[in-house]
């Protein structure tokens, strides 16, 4: 499968090329209510085409295949063709629910992801995966997908709050992690918030090496599950509070994930204490505020077991040897798995 | 995109083969209520495997996105995994549905389709594209997608009734006339109903006929279209129909899309007159008995404009310069498709 390209550089200029290119006979935008009001305006502004819009409701818990239908419905109704463009412009939501809303509708048509959000910047958009949730379990339903282009401009960032920015950081500081040589350290000396010119080349970097792993492995058979470290765990909590019905991030759990999975590393590989603390104490940061795991325990145990990267009822793992060095399908055990979740809640 | 093997000589050993080399942690058997109650239970007895099995109401109006979602729940609280597989037991409907589950459910698992109408022997199990529908319109929702395998075991067309083997001779008599050299003088001179071990060897040489096509284009970039031949207006047809909850077979609709789109096709190559009537007189066999198209024609003309093959508002049609001779893409006025409906009325 063909990567998408990442339209950085000159990002309107290459999505303007792209339709000269196509000759696409319709264009539509999908936003959700945040974008838009806060990003369709400047899109309006700087696009010379035509097209329609439309809006879907935000927030994770309308990914769901409802939502793909009524989407669907009304392209339809709006005489979607084969050689139409479907554009998303907004955070992860959007960006899932519409490239898989295009890998499907009259079997495929192209597509392209304005990922507006630091999250969707540095993961969802990236990587073509696409997915809606199914009985409050993440991402049961998707494809496969790329898409025409991914336009990456860093005006969206201004959009953002505080809260929203942390929820993408959470991404870079796993690929710190992941990556060898691992780049933790510079992480850990940064602390937060951090300066704008330098976000957005951590960014860009963050995309790089995401890129890169996804190019060797596009559909997940070995080395991309790597991009899943601390989302096993984090996947569960994300969805046990989902169903709950509690507001939480897709990277605010996955540091509560990232900070577990550490915890089982630093068990089963023997890391020195100090590795483990000072990763937990900067990951803190980026904690949900008023989410509590306790008394979740049960329901963690239950969701990993869902968990569509298991196989044959085995709850499988990334782990790091050290920072740097992860290490695919490793089998933890329920009691190992308890203790993390005791560390995380007195963190 | 591989194109699924088909298992025709000892079907069932291949497909114990297949599960030996795969070793899936699970199976999955998805039938409807017909063939949970006709063709399961010799399902059961000749394989030697341990499978759950589910039933997803028969009929046309059931392939959408409801039924995907009911399935895909049932599957994954049943604890489907990346490594399980997922086999379809049924018609058109089934075989559409379930591939299309398999195609999406955790991103894609494997499938095998064991086709037990003639229709989706010939036609809907065939050539890897899966669909649901969508606001009463064909196939809006689906995915290219290759099963593991195509079991044709002609024991199942032993639990069909005439209607149904007519249903799906339709597609045999297509091919008939869209290959080069035609063979549709053969079926002029069979006649109906045709004898059963006659019928095995030609629904063989259409799954043949059809596979190499395929292979040629799998994404119906431009040869593969020629298999939609009366298909434009059947669909229609059949929307229009399921619509207002007529009953009409895939099959019937499409006979009357072939005697209108010869109609067309014989106006504007200049067909000799004895050819377009004796394609007529004998597709008239497989026509439904109840439904009229009288009063439907402007129904049919604006489901048309919805079909997923047209672009930018244009019509496009294949059709025929002569039998064996199908020409793409080509444009055709309403008043022509007005006066192929007129004719099929006066048939």
């Amino acid at each position: 499968m063909k990567q998408a390209s990442v339209f950085s550089n000159d990002p309107w200029g290459r999505l303007h090329s792209l339709l000269e290119q196509k000759r696409y006979s319709k264009i539509y935008v999908v936003c959700d209510e945040n974008t838009e009001k806060y990003c369709l305006p400047f899109f309006h502004s700087i696009v010379s085409f035509s097209y329609d819009s439309f809006c879907i409701p935000s927030g994770e818990q309308n990914k769901n295949l409802t939502q793909l239908e009524l989407l669907a419905a009304q392209l339809i109704q709006k005489s979607v063709d084969r050689n139409s463009l479907l554009i998303a412009l907004g955070g992860g939501v959007v960006c899932d629910l519409v490239n898989f809303c295009a890998s499907v509708l009259l079997r495929g048509i192209d597509s392209v992801l304005i990922p507006t959000s630091l999250m969707a910047m540095c993961d969802a958009a990236i990587g073509g995966k696409t997915a809606v949730n199914l009985l409050n379990y993440k991402n049961q339903i998707g494809t496969f997908y790329s898409a025409q282009g991914i336009l990456f401009d860093p005006i969206f960032l201004e959009s953002l709050d505080e809260r929203n920015l942390k929820n993408g950081f959470v991404e870079m500081v796993k690929h710190s992690l992941i990556e060898s040589p691992p780049y933790i350290q510079d992480f850990l000396s940064l602390g937060w918030p951090v300066e704008k010119d330098l976000l957005k080349s951590l960014i860009k970097k963050s995309i790089r090496s995401k890129t890169e792993i996804i190019e060797q492995d596009p559909t997940e058979l070995g080395l991309r599950k790597i991009l899943n470290y601390g989302h096993t765990i984090g996947h569960a909590i994300e969805s046990v509070c989902i169903s709950r019905k509690e507001d939480i991030l897709h990277g605010e759990a996955v540091a509560i994930g990232m900070v577990a999975e550490s915890y089982i590393s630093s068990k089963m590989f023997g890391w020195k204490n100090h590795i483990i603390e000072q990763i937990s104490e900067y990951l803190k940061f980026f904690f949900p505020m008023n989410i509590n795991i306790e008394g979740k325990e049960t329901e963690i145990i239950d969701a990993l077991s869902f968990d569509k990267k298991n196989e044959m009822g085995k709850i499988q793992f990334v782990l790091l040897e050290k920072p740097g060095s992860p290490v695919r399908d490793q089998k933890v055990s329920v009691e190992l798995i308890l203790g993390a979740l005791n560390y995380v809640k007195n963190c």
